[in-house]
């Protein structure tokens, strides 16, 4: 892996770290103001970092992950964006969860930030 | 929308068009060859056209969609990236379903190419 794509990984790694105390503050600053952001709870896709600060508050605090593993991550960069893929398995307050995850990164001066974020149930089967 | 934008979505409308018809190969040809994919029934992330290729013509002729909307569609513009998201409502072969869609674009040439899609289900109540 290459060092924008360790840069990217380290990015997300540190705010699921922090998503797995109930802390949902590592997303929201490392989201862009524009971002997009599919999850299977939600009926529409949610535009705006105001409409994703809203769901995240709703939860902030109720989540507990304890065991959680990244599977096989992958980055595809496409110059100032960068795709980062990977399966994600968490165990914790939610039960047991398989999820595939993309998250878009693009560059905004020296940062990255995530302009959109796809959380979908990877089948039961998975990971 | 822009025109750049609505480039994006009738290269994606081609390409459902012709899934509707059981043809993948409006997607297949829209597809970069290092493209990722994920969707609800495959157990792992699907990467490079050649297991994208495998999973589609085993299914060629087999999915008939007699009705579909395109809800909501977005492009976010990234560089030579751009990310399409949608809802997408289809009644057909396969029941009836609502999804989430995203696909990422990446301008190779004159031509725009797929390199991530993910596919999943959105919730019963959503579109």
């Amino acid at each position: 892996m290459g060092q924008l794509s360790e840069t990217i990984l380290a990015l997300e790694k540190g705010a699921l770290s922090r998503w797995g105390e109930g802390d949902p503050g590592g997303f929201l600053e490392t989201s862009a103001a524009d971002l997009s952001y599919f999850d299977p709870f939600q009926e529409k896709r949610l535009d705006g970092i105001e409409e994703l600060t809203a769901l995240y508050e709703s939860i902030r605090g109720k989540i507990k992950i304890l065991r959680s593993e990244i599977v096989n991550p992958r980055v595809q960069i496409a110059g100032d964006a960068a795709v980062l893929t990977y399966q994600f398995i968490s165990e914790g307050s939610e039960g047991f969860k398989r999820w595939n995850s993309t998250e878009v990164y693009q560059r905004e001066g020296d940062q990255w930030k995530i302009i959109h974020s796809h959380w979908s149930f990877a089948p039961h089967s998975a990971v």
